[in-house]
């Protein structure tokens, strides 16, 4: 767990254990399958946002609870269903369920927490929690699809590159924000300011995780690095140097390999590098970290309110 | 679409558009592969029920028209993850998103179609409609999930097979006559019954599904015969002759081989039709009509009653 995250760690072990309860099944299998991917452990990321936005307005723990572990689990069945799309045998150093069981299995078990989180969501009177969440999921999958369809693809723009970003992670992390707001009877105003606070957010933390793709230590990843790059996934650091490096050509090609070698993954890299692709991610993730930011002084003065500061700041320079 | 629903077909008219527009996206690939089935056609059965259900209390048609477009989204979406499941390359006729467009694409359909039928479920009032949507798809998965680690085994009860086919089929029949009735305003004892009503003449409705599985003529039912053996689904005529069968030794032999040859099938099931398999299920299809059927003497006389007891009558002679 961070340690920014000490004001609410007694919540966020409660959603911890409420997961482990909430995941178990009749079927034992599927109890396996569920705790698979929770017991490789994880960041809790959304769950602590929802905590955090209902702490600002002093909600009580109970009524954030349901909505923290639903985001956790959606969260949770995205990444089952993505490790079968990309073909993923570990996930923070474990085994995926994909490993262990199948594409069959690990398609159920997606669609298995993905249930589990409506049925948390369908306690709550607020009708913008279930209505945002839903609308978020369509856009989440959209997102997947444009992954898959651009995949190898040389050809794509910064828009493609925002719009999926957006999709995968941004809207995910802002419906956290705001809806722990929302939970805890804030004013429409605030909602939406935390709403577009994790927006900015999200964006720049899924920056950081395409640069951390290309440079990250891979003991404290979890995973070998250039996945992106050898699942064809065109991030920031890409498309950047496709249009700025004086080897643009060769970076094309790169790009373009369906099979690459381990030889042609570190090329890649390195003519990113060169080209300053990972500065320029780097800088640009700043930029909507200092954007998010800015949001904050709009809300009320709590201590959490720090917090949510510190997050920021970490995502500009975590390193996992 | 069957004769019966005449009393609906114009609402029917309005459903099928609805599913059109509602699936739409930005993304072109995504907007292709929702169509893709939804162009086999199908019975409709689930927003026809839901239909029925609120005309039983005079409801206005569009405020039924979201929970009946959301019923067989729901139900797009699983059978289109069941074709990645069973490797299914065609299904009513046509080709499946899977035999098209592969493994992930159709994950990601599924995953869409479902998450489009959260956003107008989100649209209601009625807590009931989430919450049992939500727990009746939970349910679904662990019903998927059971198949899976069931295939092929020919050790298994009465209790695995109703648990199963409870999950896979009637759970969601049940809510849709439900819920129909709770969008409608229907008083609770109602739309229970209404409930009762869909689980009992949905347990019919899988048992004749599994029945025509071995006896119905190919082009009618637009996929191969004997599916369910190929893919070791063990249903009501082989669970019945693997106990009764003089010949039961070879017909479990038959049963857990993976590969089956042509020959192997044709052998299954004249071993199961010998056996009286076919027929026994055929009973129990017809208690379950009766025992559904009886529940509609609870509820309001309008003509739609008629109706209802039409569609009960012919699920038990169903040849498609």
């Amino acid at each position: 767990m961070l340690d920014f995250f000490s004001l609410i760690r007694e919540d966020l072990g409660m959603v911890e254990s409420e997961i482990r309860k909430v995941v178990q099944s009749r079927d034992s299998l599927l109890t396996k399958t569920s705790l698979q991917l929770l017991n490789a452990g994880g960041k809790r990321l959304r769950p602590a946002f929802a905590l955090l936005a209902g702490r600002l307005y002093d909600a009580d723990v109970e009524k954030l609870i349901p909505l923290a572990v639903a985001l956790e689990l959606i969260h949770m069945a995205t990444l089952v269903h993505d490790d079968v799309v990309d073909d993923s045998m570990t996930r923070r150093g474990t085994p995926t369920v994909k490993a262990n069981w199948g594409n069959k299995i690990s398609m159920h078990t997606g669609d298995y927490l993905f249930a589990k989180s409506l049925v948390l969501i369908s306690t709550y009177k607020e009708p913008l929690i279930a209505e945002l969440l839903a609308k978020t999921s369509v856009k989440m999958c959209e997102g997947e699809i444009h992954q898959i369809s651009t995949a190898y693809s040389a050809n794509q723009s910064w828009r493609d590159y925002f719009y999926r970003i957006e999709r995968k992670t941004a809207l995910l992390i802002a419906a956290s924000c705001q809806l722990g707001a929302v939970a805890a009877g804030a004013p429409a105003k605030d909602h939406k300011r935390l709403g577009k606070f994790g927006h900015q957010l999200g964006m720049a933390f899924q920056i950081t995780d395409d640069i951390l793709d290309m440079v990250a230590d891979q003991r404290e990843l979890g995973k070998p690095i250039g996945g992106d790059l050898r699942q064809g996934i065109l991030t920031m650091p890409v498309i950047y140097s496709l249009e700025k490096s004086p080897r643009r050509e060769r970076l094309r090609v790169l790009v373009e390999i369906r099979e690459k070698t381990e030889d042609q993954v570190k090329e890649a890299i390195e003519l990113i590098k060169e080209a300053g692709g990972i500065q320029f991610s780097f800088e640009v993730a700043q930029r909507y970290i200092a954007k998010a930011k800015n949001n904050l002084k709009y809300l009320p003065d709590r201590p959490v309110k720090k917090v949510f500061e510190q997050i920021a700041d970490f995502i500009g320079v975590r390193r996992f």
